[in-house]
């Protein structure tokens, strides 16, 4: 019973010393591949190997709707959930181009559209509830629900393992989902709504002011339920950003290396990360134990009950800074470094998808660089 | 004729008028895929289509060896250069394996190590000389290997061109070129020396300190000679640097899209488009007039007489930022933004062939993706 009460996967420091030491010995001047030589070794540490290889990625996307569209969050109509997720079905989005460009698997979850997109390709259905409740006026979702949701993630990242992937990458698609991931980074980092929320898919100035008053008003309403991370995603959250939290806890528990996307992926790390660390949920060793109230009814399968082993962000890669300004606030207190910069923000796990090939050089470059040895290269003085 | 006084080929605007119009009806938020969109964009300009691609990238990679190795600049001995000229011949450099990852044309042009190579795979031979002299106390080459120098390049970008290449990579092997690239970026920047040199290969803090002087004196030696880009290249360069100064203008002249790679192509790219813009240059219509003093015996065969065509640098990508803290202030001069912030420091090309698959993915992109009219996707309120 591996899921229950799971630890995350242990680094073995002897892959890392051994990866770091092979390229000191690789000709050229030791740490002038910069990133890469970081991205190298810690696949290497990850896949417990010397060569190591991204051979067979997998993507996949949760979807889901959210009750705050009606407050007017967004600029898009909340149809439009369905009809990406159509689109992503039938290879014309984002995502489908680039989980082909570097043919990865690639799978859609619906864990809870409003309407049933009904059989699609590549579509898997999880649905939890016809989108989460407005969260202006209510919790997004009841407890049952944030726990199924987070089993939801928690299968995909068991399905990847199983198919035998050695990289994993959750995205998202859920109309109305950067208000979500405003208000937890508000109350996660303590800053004003003012400072990390965004323009989303691309609303006006006056938009954005009337999206800051409806997240702020929410945060009041909920003040004193938000009392942990997994209150704040119950309240505040969706049921993807929930899925998304379950899946990179299991892949951590897995040892399987993730990819993070943008800023909505971020937040569902973040709370991810809270839970593999934080103290007070890790030395409890019983369900009823693991809450901050401790009244939830907590999904045994999916937490770690370790206080030593190694936080949840070890096992990840940032993939690239989003133009949402909550992103910055959430990587800075995740203390990580992104890799790219590249003003995105589509979603989709489609900045996670764009660094495949870069990880995959670095691999390359690990793997088959001659040493100076090798070379017959003359070492520095 | 077309190398004599040619001009830098226009950028139709009907082409990226189109490209954008595109972009805008592709199933995302308008602008959330960032720099990807100018990066298609770009290329489509480029490309005057409508669908572009990067199916066959070109790297040359020039090498020659430096007199003011002398003087104890770098970490590595002088033999470095020839014997990694041999390892990117063999497969084992980090130019090599990723040549090879994105099956890029791969060729090595000698310009002047200082002892010959002889006949090794993928090896061209163009030795202007047995390297530079050292200029901290002659100028580093003659007028006449100037011009034979960017010749070199120029015979580069046609060869790619004549072989079909859709986007060219120039790099370079130098032990000591970083030498050469911080005292050209400290004239043509005007900043002090102090500021722009850095570790190259990794020497210690004394040692740097030790270089910066060198630049210093050599600087001064030869300041009343340094009255124009082309005097600096000759003065405190190298003929890989000037080589890949000839290739990027002729790139430009024959409209071939360009990825730049860390601080010593930028410098040789700086070079190329301040002579693509200068206007005292420009307007001169004989060999005999394009020079600072009047006094140089122009290669007519690799300058722009065009007032009005596109500068060098609208050709280009700049793929990543360097370690060097040259590179900084020669890319803020240049008002370019790079793509990746590796903390490489390699050159080889290594930094502009990790950016290949970059470049794929948003023309896969660009080309594959619906638009929401295809899709039956709502488009924002």
């Amino acid at each position: 019973m591996q899921r229950f009460f799971c630890a995350n996967q242990d680094l073995d420091e002897s892959f890392i010393e051994a990866a770091f030491l092979h390229q000191r010995q690789l000709t050229k001047p030791e740490g002038s591949l910069g990133r890469l030589e970081e991205v190298a070794i810690r696949l290497a540490s990850h896949q417990r190997c010397t060569q190591p290889e991204v051979v067979k990625p997998w993507i996949s996307v949760f979807a889901a709707d959210h009750g705050i569209v009606e407050d007017g969050v967004s600029a898009y109509p909340q149809a439009v959930t369905q009809e990406m997720v159509k689109n992503f079905s039938r290879g014309g989005a984002a995502i489908s181009v680039l989980a082909e460009f570097s043919q990865a698997e690639f799978e859609i979850v619906d864990v809870g559209i409003k309407e049933d997109p009904a059989p699609l390709a590549h579509l898997l259905s999880a649905r939890v509830a016809a989108g989460t409740q407005n969260f202006s006026k209510l919790p997004a979702m009841s407890e049952q629900q944030l726990f199924a949701a987070l089993s939801v993630g928690a299968d995909a990242a068991e399905r990847a393992r199983n198919a035998g992937a050695d990289l994993f990458i959750a995205g998202e698609m859920g109309i109305g989902n950067t208000s979500s991931a405003a208000a937890m980074t508000a109350v996660l980092s303590g800053k004003a709504v003012s400072e990390v929320v965004g323009e989303g898919t691309g609303i006006s100035f006056s938009q954005k002011k009337q999206k800051a008053q409806v997240i702020e008003q929410a945060i009041n309403l909920h003040r004193e339920h938000l009392t942990s991370p997994l209150r704040v995603l119950q309240y505040l959250g969706g049921f993807e950003i929930a899925a998304m939290t379950g899946a990179y806890i299991r892949c951590a528990q897995l040892g399987l290396s993730v990819v993070v996307d943008g800023v909505i992926a971020s937040v569902a790390a973040w709370v991810g990360d809270f839970v593999s660390r934080n103290e007070q949920l890790l030395r409890c060793q019983s369900s009823e134990e693991m809450l901050d109230l401790g009244k939830y009814s907590m999904p045994e399968t999916i937490f770690c009950t370790c206080g030593s082993c190694p936080r949840l962000v070890e096992w990840c890669f940032f993939a690239h800074l989003s133009a949402e300004p909550a992103h910055e606030v959430i990587l800075e207190a995740l203390g990580v470094e992104p890799m790219l910069q590249f003003e995105m923000r589509l979603g989709e796990a489609s900045g996670a998808a764009l660094v495949i090939p870069l990880l995959r050089q670095a691999c390359a470059l690990h793997n088959r660089m001659a040493t100076f040895e090798q070379a017959g290269v003359s070492s520095a003085d």
